[in-house]
């Protein structure tokens, strides 16, 4: 008998009359009086379960098939038919229904046939997925990815897996989780009392790297187009919406390259994902437009369609200063923009996304190219209409003389950065790259407003579950 | 001017005649005595340069590109013509070729144009991508990625990130990394002066996880078809060729599938993605079977072409105790089997791939399948000559009795899988997986022996730099 996956039942991939059998879970089940029950079987290849109607005739319809509830799981056999009923072209009419395995108290089910808040779901992580949402949520974030690496794959781009374990914090910001083997109840000290480092496994203080970046350029500048898609992490103690302590990150970085290059990059990188996505999966995608955000398509459409708008970053602090809005946190030349200056650019001056470019050198990192003004940095944050920033990026500093500058004005330590330097002493070119955050691109896709419900075990401040 | 990537220039995807800029780096040079300068420009797209021509009519002729030495980056803008040497079709005869970046100290530039040891080229880990060896290496990680992404994909798999830091030790062998924002100088201490991990990141003790198995079989059991992709850890102080700290692992898990249909997912696997590097980094494999191991190339078409064989564990110990073959490691049933155990099944009894199946309970975890027999287990190892064990898998025991039986023997504590127990209360199914570490398949595919070699940045004990 032919195991058929339910997508391909639901797309006509069969025939009619054809026999075939389809294995997975009851979502709903309903008894009708004329001694007949209609299953909703589905088995997480698409949006939709199937209709397995099972006569009173099958040998097990009163001591087991009316005893089925949500979540049990069960093996169908039965012919192929024109539904009836509206929504769905094709139905099964079951010939046999083996039980695999039963709910132990249905009553009780955590994931009984009902909405859940999201907060509950998260509580039972390990149950979620056999949700509407939770299952929406997975195949969108599945489709996502493969687009992603298909977008750079297909441009030439060679994925590098940047370590995990490191010993450089690439933002210096000091929000890293210390990795270590070291016996915490019996920690070895040097002569001078200090804790001894040189005995914990690697040698060295060792942490959880927040940016593949640093690493990935040592790639560049010998590949030249290349990216990292992994896990990064960020001890912070955050708890808001856009934030998790573990989530991946997508770091393409391109050597000749200039902040305009991989500006356009972005943007092409956004909408060919966005295509791919109301292409494969427009049927989770109809679910997010009718449960959760009804511009879930139409916002990825009007991406699409868009021509994202260049700004300087000068003339954004101009026109919030003009614009007449009053806003929680006053604007000057020389301040981080927050989300409200943001969301203010991109939906309500330009309507579109916007890609604000040439940032004062203050509020950003140490490797970024200085501008000829001497005051701006080549840095990008790209703001999209209902989200503010999803993208940042920079040109590097490929020059030695203007790298040491920042990294002495910042009081980093050279030493530390010596394998960074070497990539400007030896053969130096151009390069640029941006980071994209998964998680809120997930979030932005799906219109899902928290991070913790697009990753499948979110990690935030005091929640490490499962 | 077109920006031509060089492998575009060398398979003829340009006319001749053409204009055409290429940006890249010096791989050699040569000047003639008739005053020709013959540049070999990479750029990391393929395995070859291109050969740039420069005559002495340039105006930066004698001041710049005489001076020209391995790893400076030029840009090169010239016409495509046919080459006259052997081994390219085309060559760039240049109208320009401007000096981007030099080489400080040409005399002790690390990456030098000739032969460097495997230990060496790790010291230098942020240059060596620069070098034929590295560079073929990355591509080829590369290729294999994204064939085991497409593979996946094609099949109906949904790529699943299960969590890197966790509370759980999935295979209970506690050779783990502990994560920890806590301050080591200041340990927080309980009313009984223990450390209080409640005041830790995560309230409570974390660790980097060794397998994401037993998370994603949450998501199989909602999904059906599951796949991970993502670093894990093992805190072993293991030096040898075949361990890191740090390394990638593929994870497939499905529903409704027994061990057979895991061990035939997996041969499909390997084979698909053998077919992938043979047709897509043919430049790669050719540099790899001519300086690494002759049979590099054949090694995997024998693979492609042979029909792996499957067997028993308790035959396989009949053949090695009958064999008359003396082993370091006497064998009995029972045992585990050592590396020479399965190279000989695999390169000596069978001269294929061998599938072992059916191990006692008593070398394999807790989550594996009991067999009917009470003593054996449905586990397999994947053993290919050459390398020896590839692939581990197996079924799950998906009965709550037999697997709580199994972790009462195992001496484990039943609360803290609570909700892998979940998935056997609720709507149970066979299900089956196996593990595929990435690394391990990029050394036997590319024939590198060593693992450090074949991962950007390798961690090992005592060793985190970069």
């Amino acid at each position: 008998m032919t195991h058929a996956v339910i997508k391909d039942v639901l797309s006509g991939q069969y025939q009619v009359g054809d026999t075939v059998t389809v294995k997975g879970w009851i979502r709903t089940k309903r008894d009708s009086k004329a001694g007949i029950s209609f299953l909703a079987v589905h088995d997480g290849s698409c949006f939709d379960a199937v209709q397995a109607v099972a006569p009173a005739e099958l040998n097990n319809y009163e001591n087991e098939i009316k005893r089925l509830t949500t979540a049990c799981s069960v093996i169908v056999t039965g012919t192929i038919a024109k539904s009836e009923g509206q929504g769905q072209a094709f139905e099964i009419q079951a010939s046999s229904v083996e039980v695999v395995g039963w709910v132990e108290n249905p009553d009780t089910y955590p994931m009984a046939p009902k909405r859940h808040s999201m907060e509950y779901l998260r509580e039972q992580a390990h149950l979620r997925a056999r949700t509407n949402m939770v299952g929406a949520i997975t195949r969108v974030r599945h489709c996502l990815a493969q687009a992603i690496h298909r977008f750079f794959h297909e441009r030439g781009f060679y994925w590098i897996s940047t370590p995990i374990i490191t010993g450089a914090d690439a933002e210096g910001a000091g929000e890293m989780f210390r990795v270590s083997t070291l016996d915490l109840e019996n920690l070895p000290r040097t002569d001078k009392g200090t804790i001894d480092y040189k005995q914990d496994f690697f040698g060295k203080e060792t942490f959880l790297t927040v940016s593949g970046q640093l690493n990935v350029e040592t790639y560049a500048c010998a590949l030249s187009k290349v990216y990292t898609f992994g896990p990064t992490f960020r001890a912070e103690n955050s708890n808001t919406t856009r934030h998790l302590a573990e989530f991946w990150m997508i770091e393409p970085e391109v050597a000749y390259a200039e902040l305009k290059d991989v500006a356009q990059l972005a943007e092409d990188m956004l909408k060919f994902v966005f295509k791919a996505v109301l292409a494969e999966r427009a049927d989770d995608m109809a679910f997010f437009a009718e449960r959760v955000d009804e511009n879930a398509i139409s916002r990825l459409q009007s991406m699409i369609d868009s021509t994202f708008v260049r700004m300087d970053y000068t003339e954004a602090v101009e026109i919030l200063k003009n614009c007449g809005k009053k806003f929680e946190y006053p604007v000057e030349w020389g301040v981080d923009l927050q989300s409200e200056h943001e969301r203010y650019l991109a939906e309500v001056h330009v309507g579109a996304p916007v890609i604000l470019q040439n940032y004062p050198k203050d509020i950003k990192a140490f490797y970024m190219r200085m501008n000829e003004d001497g005051k701006t940095v080549a840095a990008m944050d790209i703001l999209a209409p209902g989200i503010g920033e999803i993208i940042g990026g920079s040109q590097r500093e490929e020059r030695l003389e203007q790298l040491d500058a920042r990294m002495d004005q910042m009081g980093l330590n050279k030493e530390d950065y010596s394998w960074y330097r070497d990539l400007r002493r030896y053969g130096t070119v151009p390069h640029a790259g941006f980071g994209l955050g998964f998680e809120r691109l997930v979030s932005y896709v799906t219109g899902v407003g928290n991070v913790r419900d697009v990753i499948a075990f979110p990690r935030t401040p005091g929640n490490a579950d499962f």
